[in-house]
């Protein structure tokens, strides 16, 4: 982060670390659209009513007032103000039922912007950050292979950013209609409140969360003892997780014929596919992981969550499943299922973690030299000539001596210093990290290839 | 505008509007990196204290409260509360001034994002929209080139955008010394309050900002005459301007030998200088134009705006000017010269004024038609095969009718139809615009050049 970023939980970079953060998103949007998505952005503000709707983060929010409304913000309630929004998938969904006679469905979309959360000042935890979304939106109906396809569009994604330093990334994925069958299977009612529970696993254990579950779920020990057995259960096939899955229901009681149990095979078919889909195309990308949870509740089906491999202190980077019932007008529902990278954390980690950084800071590839004021003219007429065959350049801030005017290119990472032509000598040009100096004209000359654009280079051991 | 666009004065497009939007953030974003600008971005929010400091704008700001504070926000000044930035020269200072250790000066920035106003809704004023700025800020001093040579980079940006239908521009300079020098040559004292009622020309008229002049800063009805006469004053060339300037000051008695006319003269020429330079690089260009005054009260020597030809109701597009005083860290100074294209309104112009509108909806140049569900996976690795040759390709949401098919494609203005194997046919690719339909391979076929990119095309007369 930026040395003065002076403001916590709002970070910024300097700008060859914003370089990361800038060719990170390039990337991501590169392979969004490689996957026909389209790319929307939405306004930073919704209604209170909106924001107050759904989720988790929905205590999370910044309220806005104009200056001139000082003191009078509380004649109106909070449901009728604007808020930052905290998350891209409460935006998507006003967004799609608004427009949804002009859009084509099912409605694609990537979005990358940044979000707010409202929170009290914490160590590490960002208020200001940017996350990177991906959504499939159906009309009334949105076929299953999406939740197939999307986390794999995401996988693709990360892979990408293994160019910034990013350790392997592996998805792990559950779904509601599996849980929600099984904890109905042995008898519990409270499936909001399970999940919540189960939720908690990796931060308070399992011996706490199965006392929780005694105490705020109406659990018996034993269902206890069956929530977390469920959570403990993992696989890389189809075929393990069913046989894994259907043993347990054996072990504790379930009714196969149950319409419990057949909404968990519903939920458990499509997981299988996932995993065994992913297989075929990235093994290993993907594993069924009935712990995961998710917090927010609007999700209906597939949940997904994504650690990095050596790095799962930070946590999940990249979030989602479907929803079914997020946005609806009338009697029209618009299901959908998307994920969510957040970015910022991800930069964060690509910068300090793995220790990314800029082939150079400043985006020229060459520093035109200006030997007097006079004759800076000249020097920018060169520098014209230069971006007119694409190359970015700069020009010498001050006429004076010229090893100060090479330290300026030298401190911006510029490779290439310009001499312009003078009485004694002709035009040419100086690799000022080789030393190499050749005559060179406007109209041919180029950078050498590896200098031609600014990159992002990684230092970590991860690369 | 999305129909939908539920709130007045936050702007939301469609995906293909949105086409046209990141299009052209990304040509001025090329155009600022081919000059050697590095990017940067800050974050959303500043102090309240810097918000309040500078600015005919800081009237106009949107104040944040948490959720879990509403009702208490009052106990908090304005000063200590956070607010969203009106524009992104307050922040670039504020940044500047922190990270002053760890850039390299002068610091040549560009910078695009989300600025916030918080007025009260009104037809046609932007409460959200995108500014696109590009400053260079020195450390202590800053050569006075940058004032000619940045308003040309904005020439040569706003050049670039005419593919998106936007007329000519012409960017009109002045100077505060010149005019400071001139009012006080003249025998005024209240500069600031002079230059107030001049910006006020185009919007009252002269008859009416004379009798301001004389009413509200102490002018004379001769007084106020030689203003208005000095905002009359116009030229393409510095010869021009500085004939016109000293007729002027001839027949208002300005004493050729005073402190104010040297530094009016100091002003003129700067400006001389710029519509010189300006007109051997690109004639037209730059125009002196003595009647510029501009709202903001941090400027302290040239000034511009910025008009298309044949939109001028538009007002300025792209204003700015020197500031030598907005950042200071104890006696250092961080002088500056920047230049801001308000681009949400510019948009709004490409979309409605100039018919400007993107070749196609999705970014996908190809269909990848699916026969039934069970062959999904052969449709996705064709996909995958073509996407990995950097082909943005799309497949069909359900194996419907192959008709059905085709217009999810047309709708999306997708290009081609791939049709995997079956037992009857070989591959083939269908272009739906043409009718042709040949043989393809995943390892040897490209969509033809026109069709391989989403473009904008404009279907105004401005092209």
């Amino acid at each position: 982060m930026a040395k003065g970023a002076s403001l916590s939980g709002f970070p910024e970079w300097l700008p060859e670390e914003r370089v990361v953060e800038q060719q990170a998103i390039d990337t991501l949007r590169r392979i969004f659209e490689l996957n026909g998505f389209l790319g929307i952005e939405t306004r930073a503000v919704e209604q209170g009513s909106s924001l107050l709707k759904k989720g988790e983060t929905s205590k999370e929010i910044y309220l806005l007032s104009r200056l001139q409304e000082v003191g009078q913000e509380n004649d109106t309630p909070v449901e009728d103000r604007l808020g930052l929004h905290f998350d891209l998938t409460v935006p998507l969904s006003r967004y799609v039922v608004e427009n949804s006679g002009a859009l084509t469905f099912p409605f694609k979309r990537w979005q990358i912007q940044k979000v707010w959360r409202g929170e009290r000042p914490q160590e590490g935890r960002f208020r200001e950050f940017i996350q990177a979304d991906i959504d499939v939106v159906g009309n009334g109906d949105l076929p299953e292979h999406y939740e197939v396809e999307l986390p794999l569009v995401m996988v693709n994604a990360m892979e990408s950013l293994r160019a910034f330093g990013l350790p392997k990334a592996t998805v792990h994925a559950n779904n509601r209609k599996l849980s929600e069958g099984f904890y109905r299977g042995i008898g519990l009612t409270d499936i909001e409140g399970v999940l919540r529970e189960i939720d908690k696993l990796d931060k308070i254990g399992a011996g706490e969360v199965g006392r929780l579950l005694v105490e705020t779920c109406g659990a018996s020990a034993e269902q206890a003892n069956a929530c977390l057995r469920l959570a403990e259960l993992s696989a890389f096939t189809g075929e393990e997780l069913t046989h894994r899955f259907d043993d347990l229901c054996n072990e504790c009681s379930v009714d196969a014929n149950s319409d419990a149990y057949r909404l968990a095979h519903e939920g458990l078919s499509t997981l299988a596919m996932i995993v065994d889909e992913s297989a075929k195309i990235r093994p290993g990308s993907v594993i069924a992981d009935l712990k995961i949870a998710r917090g927010l509740d609007y999700y209906t089906g597939s949940v997904y969550e994504t650690f990095l491999d050596g790095a799962e202190s930070l946590g999940s980077i990249c979030s989602g499943g479907r929803y079914d019932n997020l946005a609806s007008q009338g009697s029209r529902k618009y299901p959908g299922v998307g994920l969510s990278i957040g970015l910022s954390r991800l930069v964060s980690y690509m910068l300090h973690g793995a220790h990314a950084q800029a082939s150079r800071i400043s985006p020229a590839s060459v520093l035109i030299a200006v030997w007097n004021e006079e004759d800076r003219g000249d020097s920018n007429r060169i520098a014209r000539e230069l971006r007119a065959r694409g190359i970015s350049t700069d020009v010498s801030p001050k006429a004076v001596k010229l090893g100060k005017q090479i330290r300026y290119a030298d401190h911006l990472g510029i490779p290439y210093v310009w001499f312009p032509a003078t009485a004694d000598a002709e035009e040419s040009v100086k690799n000022i990290v080789t030393g190499e100096q050749l005559p060179a004209r406007t109209v041919s000359w180029s950078p050498d290839s590896v200098y031609a654009q600014q990159t992002v280079q990684c230092g970590g051991d991860n690369h």
